[in-house]
C-alpha cells in the first residue's frame, strides 16, 4: 500500500512537471528569448508543488472526470504561486538574492524582465485554464472566479503582499491572504474541475494554508540558508509576523499539528476521502523541519 | 446627426467610467486600504479610453445582444491597458515621473504598491470578464482566450515590453506586441461578446493599433510635456523605434491616413458598418497633434 502511494505521488509530480513545462514551452516559443528563459528559471527547477499536488489529490478525491481540467487548474495556481515568488523577490519588497538555491529571477535577468515574467505568469495561468476546461467549458467560471479571488483583491495573494505596506495589519488577515487564498483555491479548483459541490471543500485548504504558514514560519526560524534555499530569519529580519517568534517554537508546532488535525477533519465525504486523509497527514510531515517531523511521528504513533 | 453622434459617444464615456468605477470599487473594498489608493490612481482620471470605446463600437456594430459582457470586455481592456502603463513607468522600464498630468503610481505610493497594483489590475480585469459573462457564459471561453493572448506571450503587451530588453527587434513584431494586440482584442473581443463571429474583426484593430502607434509617435516628437501629461520626446530619449523619428513627420502622418483607411475599409459586412466607419474617422483625428488633424480635415473635404 505504502509503495503505491509513493508510485501515485510519483506520477503525480511527473505530470504536473510535465504540465508545466508544456505550458511555459508554448508561452516562450517565438516570444521575446530573454523573457522566456525568465520564464523558465522563475517555474523550474520548482519547490515541493505542494498547492498543484493539493488541487490534484481533492480532484482524485471527487472522482477527477477530467484530467486536463484539474491538471490545468493545478497548473494555473502553480504559476500564480511562481509569480508572486518572483515579484516578492523583487529589490522593493524582499530584495532577496536567492531562491530555491538559485540566483532569483531579477538578479539573473535583471528588474525589467523580473516584473514582466511576473506579470506573464499571471496571464498564462488563465490562459492554461482556458485551454485545459476546454472540454467542460461550463466549469471555467467558477474555477476561473475562484483562481483570481485566490490571487487579487481583496482577499487574494497580492492583497496579502500588499498588507506588508500598511501600518495596521491583522495577523489573521494577512496570512489568510498571503498564504491560505492559494490553498483554498487549490481545494476549491480541484473539486469543481472534477464537477464537484465545491462549496465543503474551502475548509480542507483554510486549514492547510494555515498550517503551512506555520510550518514556514518555523522553517525560517529553524533552518539554515542552503537547507531552505533561501535566505533564513527573513521574517525577523523584514519585521514580518510570524507565529513561530510570536507563540515560540514549541507552541507553534503544537498549534501545527492542530491545525492538520482539523485540515484532515475538515475533508467532506467522498469517495477518496480516507486516502486523501493519508495523503495530508504524510505530506504535513515534509513542511516542518526533520527533527519536528520526527516528534510529530513519534506522537502520532 | 452630428449631435446624436457626440450624444451618443458622451453616454458611451459615462458607461465606461462607470463600470470601471464599479470595478475598482469592488476590489478595493476591504482590501488593505493603500492598496486600494493605488489602483484607483493607476486607473482615474483615465486617457481616452480609446482601447475600450473601440470595444463597444464594435460590439454596437454586431448588434450587442449582451451590454453587460462587452461592457466587461471593454472594461477588462481598460483595466489591462492601465495596469501596463504603471508597470511600463517604474523606475526599472521608463522610470516616468509624470502619467495624464499627475505623478505616476509609483512616486505616490511607492514601487512595492505600483507592482502589486499592476499585477492586480491583470487579475481585476479577468474577474471582471466572468462576472459580466454571466448571462452568456458560453462566450466566456473565446473572449478570454483573445485578451490573454493580446496581454501575455508570446505576443502581447507585456512580450511587447519585453522586446525592449533585447538586442534584436523587429520594429513590427514590437509595436505589433506593444500596442497593436490589444487593439485586436478590443475589436475581437466585442464581436465575441455580442455573439458574433471574430474571425473577420482582427484587421481592423490591427490596423487601428499601427494607426494609434504612429500617432504616439508623432505626439511624442510634436507636442509638449503639458499637452501630453507625460513627457515628451520619450522615444528618442530612451532608444525606442519610432515611426516618426524613421520616416520623419510628413511621412509618418500620410502613413497614418493611409492606415485609418485601411482600417475602414477592413470593417466587415454587418448593421453598423456605416456607422463604425464615421466614427472611426472622427476619432482617428483625436489622436494626431491639432495642426496635423487640421490638415488631415483638409485633405478629406
Amino acid at each position: 500500500m505504502k509503495t503505491l502511494r509513493q508510485d501515485q505521488l510519483r506520477a503525480q509530480s511527473r505530470q504536473i512537471e510535465a504540465a508545466l513545462e508544456a505550458a511555459v514551452s508554448g508561452a516562450a516559443l517565438s516570444a521575446p528569448p530573454r523573457l522566456g528563459a525568465a520564464l523558465r528559471d522563475a517555474v523550474f527547477p520548482g519547490g515541493a508543488r505542494v498547492r498543484a499536488r493539493l488541487c490534484l489529490a481533492v480532484a482524485a478525491a471527487c472522482g477527477d472526470d477530467c484530467p486536463r481540467a484539474s491538471t490545468a487548474a493545478a497548473v494555473a495556481i502553480e504559476l500564480l504561486h511562481c509569480g508572486s515568488l518572483v515579484h516578492d523577490d523583487l529589490p522593493c519588497f524582499d530584495n532577496a538574492a536567492l531562491r530555491r538555491g538559485k540566483p532569483t529571477v531579477h538578479v539573473a535577468h535583471g528588474e525589467p524582465l523580473a516584473v514582466l515574467a511576473g506579470d506573464a505568469l499571471i496571464v498564462l495561468a488563465m490562459e492554461t485554464l482556458v485551454r485545459g476546461t476546454a472540454q467542460v467549458p461550463h466549469r471555467l467560471p467558477s474555477v476561473l472566479a475562484t483562481i483570481c479571488a485566490a490571487t487579487g483583491m481583496p482577499h487574494g495573494i497580492i492583497a496579502g503582499q500588499a498588507w506588508e505596506s500598511e501600518k495596521l495589519v491583522a495577523l489573521s488577515e494577512y496570512h489568510r491572504a498571503k498564504t491560505a487564498a492559494l490553498f483554498v483555491a487549490a481545494t476549491v479548483a480541484g473539486a469543481l474541475t472534477a464537477g464537484a459541490s465545491a462549496t465543503r471543500w474551502g475548509g480542507l485548504g483554510e486549514r492547510l494554508g494555515e498550517a503551512y504558514q506555520v510550518a514556514d514560519d518555523l522553517r525560517d526560524v529553524a533552518q539554515d540558508a542552503s537547507a531552505m534555499g533561501k535566505p533564513a530569519g527573513q521574517d525577523a529580519a523584514l519585521g514580518r509576523p510570524s507565529a513561530a517568534a510570536e507563540m515560540g517554537p514549541r507552541r507553534a508546532l503544537a498549534h501545527f499539528e492542530s491545525l492538520v488535525q482539523a485540515a484532515t477533519d475538515a475533508i467532506p465525504d467522498c469517495n477518496g476521502a480516507e486516502h486523501l486523509r493519508l495523503l495530508i497527514r504524510m505530506e504535513a510531515l515534509r513542511l516542518v523541519p526533520p527533527e519536528m517531523a520526527r516528534e510529530l511521528s513519534r506522537r502520532a504513533a
